[in-house]
C-alpha cells in the first residue's frame, strides 16, 4: 500500500504563504531534511482553487505539485469540501448548516456544510472532478485524502425529508413498526404520519431514545452517501488511487466509524492524546493504544494511516504542554507499533495567523530546523527508514474487547444509572489497560466482528445486544472460548427497547449463569468493599448489581449493604469454555488482578514479558518475523531483558536500554 | 373520601402494552397480589384516544376500564392535556408552547402546551367531555386526575396579551398605579402604554422585580384557568366524581400551590425525596416531611393524596440509587403519617422505552412478582390494609411555619445578599429539623392563613410582609402567641417594594423590639461566632444583620468584627406573648438547641418522647385516637419504649422495636 | 476645574421619588449634612422628559436643577441615551440592539441601544439639545454626564455595514491587504468581496482572530463616534461646560478606553473593587490602585474623577458584603491619592423597586442620617474639604507598567498557552504589587505613551508587538533606561499575526539578548521550581519559556524538567541601559523580591518609606508640596515613623496613627 516505506509527512498549507516565495522553497529543503515522503495538500484551498464560482485557478497547486515530485515527495491530495468559499454561502445558503436548534449557521469557521444540499454535492463533485482530471497522471498524487473529519449533522428540511425517507425504508414503509421501535406510545408520541418526525431537538423532541439511535445511524449514512459521491468522480478518473477520510473520533461522536470503514479503501486516523496532563502517561498511552488497536481492527487488521498528531503541543488544551523530550519519536512509533503505516503530522508549518497558528508544527514561525521539534522528528524520519521492513506487518491477538458505537450512543442518551456520565469509553479503556500494561497485543472489534478466532472475549458495559450477537457469544463459549461480561450489558434491544424476561437478555442468563435483579448507583466517592473467595478485598465503585446464581459460581460477593453476601463477580462452565460476569464498577486494582490471572490462566502470552512500570509493547508480524516495540512511558531510563536481536534502540549485556520516553524495537521469529 | 381504605396504587399506562396481552392480563393478577385499589390511567393516552382530529376510539380504554373494575380495582382517569398528539401540533402550532425567548417550540416532550391557546382549550374540553360521558357511570371510575404535573409557562402573543388584561384589572386599569407598583422610573421603565408591558425575558426587560412577580402570579392564574376549563365540562357530566391535578413542587416553582388549593377537590402530591444521597435520610425525611406538612395544610389538614412516588429508584439523579429494604413500605407510610390517603406510584410497570424505562416501579422489565421492590410494595399494601380505621384522621399541631411560595420568587430574583442562592427553601427546612427530629406535628402554613389555632409561629425569611400580614402577626404576639422571626424578613410589600422607615417593616419594629440598620453578607465557609448570655459559643454563617435594641432584650451577641457584642438574637415581650428575632443564618447546632429550649418553655408535647437519634414521630387522630407513626430512617434496628398498644411493629417488653428503615404505629386515646 | 475643591456626591434619581415630596425635600437637608456638592442627575430621566415621542416636559427637572442650586449643590447633568423610552423601541425597533447571534432584543434593561442608528442618533442630539438650550445658563450646571457606562456591541446590518466603511478606509480600499492581515486563507476564509464580511459570531466566523481584533477596534470606533455625536451638540450650545462620560473596565472590555480618552474633556471612572473578598484587602488594593494610576495616566497626568462608587456593598457579588468601618473613608481617600479630584457615589438613595434597591447609598430605605454609612460619608465630606489644598495636585514617578487593551484582546481570543485563561490583567496587577506594597508611586501607561520620562519600564505579556514600540523601547533602553519584558511578549503584530524569525520580535531580540526556542504550559497546581545564581529558589507556575542566551547573561535557571539548567530570568546591557526578561510565570514571592532589588540598584525612592505590612502610600504634588496618602488596608491599627506634618490623622511621638481600615495624610517640601 502506497509504496514499500512508511508514510511520514503531514498538512501542508502553502496557500497561506503565497507571498512567501522563499519560505516555499525552504519548505521543501526541511521536508527532506526531516525525511518526509508525503504531504497532505489542499485541504482548505477551495477558495484558491475556485476563487469566483466557475472560474477556477490551479497554476498555484500546479507548482505546489511540481515541486513535491520534483524533491520527491508525495502528495494526499484533499478534495476541499471541509471549508467552503465565501461567495457560495452567500449565493447558496442551502449549503450551510442547520443546527439542532433549527437556526440556519451564517458563513465561517469549517466542517459544517449541510451534507443533503443538492448545490453542495454538485459543487462538491464538480471540484473533485476538475482535481482528478488535473492530477490524474501527476508523479506526486498518491492518496486522495476526502475532506477533513467529517463531522457534525444539519436539521435542515432537506436533511429531515433524507431521514423521513430513511425510515421508511428501515422500517419497511410501516409506521406501526416504528411506532413499536420507538415505543413511541410513551408520552403520547404515537406518529400517525411519516411527515411528523422531526430529529431530535432541545426545541421539540429529545424523548424518544429510539429516535436519537436512528437519528445517528442516519447522520452516519447520510455522511458516508456523501462520500460516496465525492468519492465516485475520483474513482471514474483514478481508479487506482486510493481514497480515504480522515477522522476524528473526539470531535465526531456522532459518527459509527465501523459503519463508514466498509467504504473506504484504507483507515485514516487523528490523534491528540493529552500527553503529560494529570491522568498520567501511562493512563494516556492505554488510551491510544485503545484507539488504535480499533483502527487496526475495522478492516480485519489491515494497517491504517496515523494522518494527523501533534509533533509537540496542540492549542485547545487547559494548559498546552510540550511533548517532551522523545516523546515525538514514541508517540509516532507507538502508532506503528499499533499497526499503523504512517506517522503523519498536523502541522508541517505554523500559520502566522487564525486559531490553530499556536498549535505545534514541524517547523515553527522561527523558521529554521534549529529547533528542539524539528530535530525529534529528523530523528522519527530517520528511524522509520531504518525500520522500512515492518511496513505492511500483521498484529496477532488472542484478546478481543468490543467495543459498540451504538451502545455509546444509547448510553450517553440515557436516563438512568448515573445520568448522564456513564463513562463507557472510560470503561473500555479500563478494561484494556490491564492487558496494556502487560505488553498484550489485543484487538478492539465491534460487535459484528468474528468472535471465533479469539481466546478471550472482553463485553464490557455492551448495552445493547441484538439477539444474533446473543447467539454468537453462547456459541463462542460453547466452543471453549472466555468470555467476560459486564454490569450494564445486554439491558436494550437495537432501537433501545429494554429486553423483557429480565437482564442479561435471553439466552446470556444460561451462558453465563445468573440473572440480575436491579442495580445500584452510589455517588461519587462512595466505595464498596466486595470480597474474594479468598479473602481478598478490592473496592466497587458507580455500580453494584443484585445478582442472583442460576448454575454459576460466586467468585466474589459484596461485603457491605443490604446486598452483602451476595455474589458480584460469577464464573459460569457453558458448553467447552467459560462465562465471568462482573457486577461492579471496579475502583481500582480488581481488574488488573482480575485479568492478570486469567491471562495466565489461559496461558495468553504478551508480546513481551518482564516489563518495568510503565514500559508496555506491541508486535507486529510479517514473513515468520515478530517486531516487538518496548515504549517507554515514563521520565526515567527503563531497561528490558531481552536476547532478541534489536532493530532500534540500545543493547547493553542481556537487556535493551529504553532511555525517558524512548522506544526500543526488537525482532525474532514469529511462534504463531 | 374515596372509599374507606387507604387508596393504593399508580400511574398504569396499559396503551404501551397494546400488543403485549399477556401482560395485560398479568398485571391484574400482581395489581390485586399487590393489593392494589386505585390506578391511574390515560395520563398521556391522547394519540391513542383521539389518533386522528375527531376520530375517537375508546375501545381499548373500555377493556383497561372493565378490567378493572371486574378485578375490583378503581380508577383515577386522566384527561390526556399532559402531552398532545402529533397531528394537533402540526396542524395547529398555536397549541405549542413559546418559550422565554419567544421562539416557539416544535412537537414534542410534555407539558409544554400554551394554556391559553383556543384551540388546545377547545380540544381538551371536547375530549374531556367525552371522557366524562362514556365512563360517568363506570364502576372504575373514582376521581378525575386532571391533566398532568402542570408546569411552566406560556411567552406567546395570546398569553401576552392575557397577562396585560390580567393587568389592567389587577391595577383598576391605571398604567400610574402600575408604574409606581414596579417601580419602573428605575432605568426609565415607565409605561406609558399597556401594549409596552411585554413578559420578563432574558431577550428582553428582566430588571422590574415587580413586573417578574406579578407575571409568575399571572402564570399561576392562567394555569388555575385551564384547570377550571378542564373540569367543569368533568362536573357538569360528573357532579360527584372529585377531580385533582398532581403537583410536582420541584419541577414547577412557577406556580402558586396555595392559590392553585382552592380550586381542586383534594389535594395531590407527586414526591421524590433524594433518599440515600449524601445529604442524609434524617435531614431528607425532614423535607419530605415538610412537603407533607405543607400539603396537609392547604386545605385546612384534609387529607391529601401522594399522587406518584417511586418504590425504588429515580432516573435522572445524579447516582439512581435503589431504596434500602424496608425503605418502600416507611416512605409510603410516611405519607400517611403526615397526612395522606394514599400511596400511589410512578410507575406500575417499566416501560420498554423512552427517557423512564429505567425509572423505579412496581413490576420490572422482568415482569414477575420474584423481586424485592415488588415484595416490598405488595408488604406495603398488606400494612394499610391493616391501618384502614386510620384512613381520613387529622393531625393536631401547636406549631406553624409560614412558608410563602411569593417569597420564594422574590428571593430567587433578587439583587442582594448573597446573589442569586438565597437558600429560601433551605432556611425553611432547617427551621424544620429540630421540630422534626423530635418528633412533633408541625403545620407548614401560608402568610394568609389563620395563626390564631397556634402557640408558636415561625417566620423564616419570610421577605414580602404585607400590612395585613404584619398586623395578623402582631395581634397573634399580643394575644399571647410566640412567634420567631429571621433576618431579611418583611424588607418588601407584595410588588417587591422595600418597606420605608427601616426593617422590619412598620409596626413589627414594635412587636420585636429591634430595627436591623444593615445586613453583611459573607462568603461560604466563613463562620462567625455567636455568644449567647450563659456563654455558649454557635456558629453564624452567610448573613449577619445589625440589630438595635428598640425594647428587646438580647439573648445572644455577635463574637467578631465590627458588631462584636451587637445583638443577634433578641427576644420581646409584647402584649400576652413574646416575640424572638433572629439576626444570623445557623451554622449548625443553634437551631437545635433553641428551639429544644423554647418547646420545653413553652410545654408543647411532641407525638411521642424519648426518640433515639434517626427514629422521628408523626401522629394523626380520629374519634378519640390518636394513631402515633414511629419511623427509622437509619440503617440500624431501633427501639422505643412506649407502652401504648402497637398497631403495627414488633412490640418487645416495655418498647417496640424498629428495624432498619422500618416503621411502627402505636394508638392511645387522644388527649387533646 | 469645576471649582477648588474636591467634588463629592453620587448619583441621584428624584425621578423615583416624584410622588414623595417629603422624600425630596430630605434629601437637600442630607445632601449638606453629608457635605456634597456635585450630584448626578438624569441619567435614566428620558422617560420622564419625553413621556410621548417630541412631547417634552421638563418641569420636574426644573425643580430639581432648581432646588440643587437654592442648596449650593452643583449638577452633573446626564444625556439619558443609556436608557430609552418604551414608545422608542415600540415605534423604531432599528433602535434595539442585535446581539452577537443576530437575533434583536426587546425592550428592556438599559445600555442596549445600536450605535449606529440614525433614529437613535437623531433622537438622542434632538434631547440632548433641549437638554443644553434649557440649562445652558442654570447655575446648577457644572458638568455633562454623557450617558452612562457606554457598553457593547450591536451586530445589526447598519453596524454591519458601518464595520465594512470602517474597514475600506482602514485597508485602503484592498482586499487582498485584508486578506493578508487577517491571514484568511487558513481554512478557505479569504474574502473575494467586502460584502462577505460579517462580525465575530457564534452563529458564523469566530476563528479569524484579526477579523475579531478590528471588530473590536470599530466598536471602540462607534462608540466614540455616538459619544462625538451627543457633545456635538452640547459644545455648540455651552462651549464652556466641561463633558464626559463615565466608564465601567469590568462591564465593557470591548472597548479602548486610551483611544475613548482622547475624546473626552476629563476621564471620569466607575469603581467597584471587592472588598473584603478572599482575595485579600491588600491585593483588591492593589487592583484598584492600578486602575486609579492607569486612569490618571490617560490623560498625560490630569486629574480624573471618580464618577461612581459604592459607601457599603454592591448587589451583584456571590456575597455582598458590607465595608469594615473606616473603609467609607479610606476607599474615597485611595481615590484621591492616586489622582482623583472627586469621591461619588453610586448611588444617593437606594430605590425602592428595581435590580439595584439593595445597592448601597449614602441614604438607606430607613430615610434618615442615623446610619453607619451616613455618618462615615458625612466624615469624609467633612475630610475632602480640609483636604481641598490637595486639589489638582499632580503625581511623580519614576516607574512604568504599560497595559495594552488590544493585547488584552487578542490574549483573550486566543487558542493557546491555557486556552482562555491567559490571565493578563491578573498579571499586570502582580507586577504592580511589589511596587505598590511597599509606597512607590507607578505609572500605568499605554503602548504609546512616551517611556523617556522613566527610569523603570516594565512590559508584562506584551503580546501585541508594534514595530515602532519596540522601537522606542529599544531606544529607552540604549539611552539608559532599565526595560523588563515577560513571557508572551512580543509575539504578534498588531492584526495578530506571529511575528516570524522568532520571539521576542525583531530587535527585541538584541535588545534582551536572548531567543525564545518554545513554551511549555503547565496544568493548574504545577510547581516548577527556578533557582537564582545565589541559590535562592522561587516557584514558577503556568508558563516556561525555553530560552537561548544570545549575549545576555542567566540571573536565574529552571530547575526541573528537560529545561533545567536553561536561562529563565536574563539580564542584558544594551547602549546605557538594561534589559530584564523575565520567561516564566511568578507563583508567589519572586517578583517582589526581583522589583525590590532593583527600585533599591536603581535608587528609586517610594513615597513613604518603613511601612508596615497592609499599609500602602502614594503621592500627589503641587506648588512644590508633596501630599503623602498613607493607607491601611488592615483591620490593625498601624502606626508609621514621620516627622512630616500630619494634615489628617493622629500624630502620635514621632509617627502617625492609623486607625483599622484608616487613612492619614502628611504634607512636606517636594523634593523634585
Amino acid at each position: 500500500m502506497l509504496g514499500n516505506e512508511f508514510l511520514f509527512g503531514g498538512d501542508y498549507n502553502p496557500d497561506q504563504w503565497k507571498d512567501y516565495p522563499e519560505i516555499l522553497k525552504e519548505d521543501m529543503r526541511l521536508m527532506k531534511l526531516a525525511g518526509c515522503n508525503l504531504m497532505s495538500v489542499g485541504i482548505f484551498s477551495w477558495a484558491t482553487l475556485e476563487p469566483e464560482e466557475g472560474v477556477y485557478d490551479f497554476s498555484f497547486l500546479d507548482s505546489v505539485m511540481d515541486r513535491l515530485a520534483e524533491n520527491g515527495i508525495g502528495a494526499a491530495l484533499a478534495t476541499p469540501s471541509a471549508a467552503r468559499p465565501a461567495w457560495m454561502s452567500m449565493k447558496y445558503p442551502e449549503v450551510l448548516r442547520v443546527n439542532e436548534r433549527f437556526e440556519r449557521i451564517r458563513h465561517g469557521q469549517r466542517h459544517n456544510h449541510c451534507y443533503t444540499s443538492p448545490v453542495y454535492r454538485q459543487k462538491t463533485a464538480e471540484i473533485n472532478r476538475r482535481l482528478a482530471e488535473r492530477y490524474k497522471d501527476h508523479p506526486a498524487l498518491k492518496l486522495w485524502h476526502v475532506s477533513n473529519e467529517y463531522n457534525g449533522i444539519c436539521y435542515c428540511d432537506k436533511c429531515q425529508e433524507a431521514f423521513r425517507e430513511w425510515l421508511k425504508e428501515r422500517y419497511d414503509g410501516d409506521l406501526d413498526k416504528l411506532n413499536h421501535a420507538w415505543w413511541s406510545t410513551f408520552w403520547s408520541h404515537n406518529y400517525t404520519d411519516w411527515s411528523q418526525i422531526e430529529p431530535p431537538s432541545p426545541m421539540g423532541e429529545n424523548s424518544v431514545h429510539g429516535l436519537v439511535l436512528d437519528w445517528k445511524r442516519f447522520a452516519t449514512h447520510q455522511t458516508i452517501d456523501f462520500y460516496l459521491e465525492e468519492v465516485k468522480v475520483l474513482k471514474e478518473i483514478t481508479p487506482d488511487v486510493p481514497a480515504t477520510a480522515n477522522w476524528y473520533w473526539l470531535a465526531q461522536r456522532e459518527l459509527n466509524y465501523k459503519e463508514f470503514s466498509k467504504y473506504v479503501d484504507i483507515i485514516a486516523w487523528d490523534e491528540y492524546p493529552l500527553w503529560h496532563s494529570p491522568a498520567g502517561d501511562l493512563a494516556i498511552a492505554n488510551e491510544a493504544a485503545f484507539i488504535y488497536n480499533h483502527c487496526r481492527c475495522f478492516k480485519e487488521g489491515q494497517p491504517f494511516l496515523l494522518m494527523e498528531s501533534t509533533p509537540s503541543n496542540v492549542s485547545y488544551r487547559t494548559a498546552n504542554g510540550l511533548k517532551r523530550p522523545g516523546m515525538a519519536v514514541t508517540t509516532g512509533l507507538q502508532a506503528i507499533a499499533h499497526g499503523a503505516d504512517s506517522v503523519q503530522y498536523f502541522q508541517w508549518r505554523k500559520s502566522r495567523g487564525g486559531m490553530e497558528k499556536y498549535h505545534g508544527a514541524v517547523v515553527d514561525h522561527e523558521g529554521s530546523e534549529n529547533t528542539r521539534t524539528f530535530r525529534e522528528v529528523a530523528e522519527l524520519g530517520g528511524h522509520l527508514k531504518e525500520l522500512k521492513e515492518i511496513k505492511a506487518a500483521r498484529t496477532h491477538s488472542d484478546i478481543a474487547i468490543v467495543y459498540d458505537a451504538e451502545s455509546e450512543w444509547a448510553l450517553s442518551d440515557c436516563f438512568g444509572f448515573k445520568t448522564h456520565d456513564l463513562q463507557y469509553d472510560e470503561t473500555c479503556f479500563a478494561h484494556h489497560l490491564p492487558f496494556y500494561r502487560r505488553g498484550f497485543n489485543i484487538d478492539v472489534i465491534s460487535p459484528e466482528d468474528d468472535f471465533s478466532k479469539y481466546r478471550l472475549l472482553i463485553l464490557p458495559m455492551l448495552h445493547i445486544m441484538r439477539e444474533e450477537t446473543a447467539e454468537r457469544i453462547a456459541a463462542f463459549t460453547e466452543q471453549g472460548g472466555t468470555v467476560v461480561m459486564t454490569y450494564i450489558s445486554a439491558y436494550v434491544n437495537e432501537t433501545d427497547l429494554c429486553h423483557l424476561g429480565g437482564f442479561p437478555a435471553g439466552r446470556l442468563k444460561e451462558v453465563f449463569g445468573i440473572r440480575n435483579e436491579e442495580i445500584d448507583s452510589m455517588y461519587d466517592g462512595v466505595s464498596l468493599p466486595i470480597k474474594m473467595a479468598d479473602g481478598t478485598v478490592f473496592g466497587a465503585k458507580d455500580y453494584a448489581e443484585v445478582l442472583h446464581l442460576q448454575g454459576a459460581e460466586a467468585l466474589a460477593v459484596y461485603d457491605r449493604d443490604y446486598y452483602a453476601g451476595t455474589p458480584c463477580l460469577t464464573k459460569n462452565r457453558y458448553g467447552k469454555g467459560c462465562a465471568y460476569y462482573i457486577g461492579f464498577r471496579d475502583e481500582g486494582d480488581f481488574l488488573d488482578a482480575f485479568y492478570g490471572g486469567l491471562t495466565e490462566e489461559l496461558g495468553i502470552a504478551p508480546a513481551a514479558e518482564g516489563l518495568p512500570e510503565g514500559v508496555t509493547a506491541a508486535s507486529r508480524v510479517k514473513e515468520g518475523e515478530e517486531y516487538i516495540f518496548l515504549m517507554n512511558f515514563t521520565a526515567e531510563e527503563k531497561k528490558v531483558s531481552t536476547n532478541h536481536p534489536v532493530l532500534l534502540g540500545k543493547r547493553k549485556e542481556d537487556a535493551v536500554l529504553l532511555p525517558p520516553y524512548g522506544t526500543a524495537v526488537l525482532k525474532r521469529r514469529d511462534n504463531k
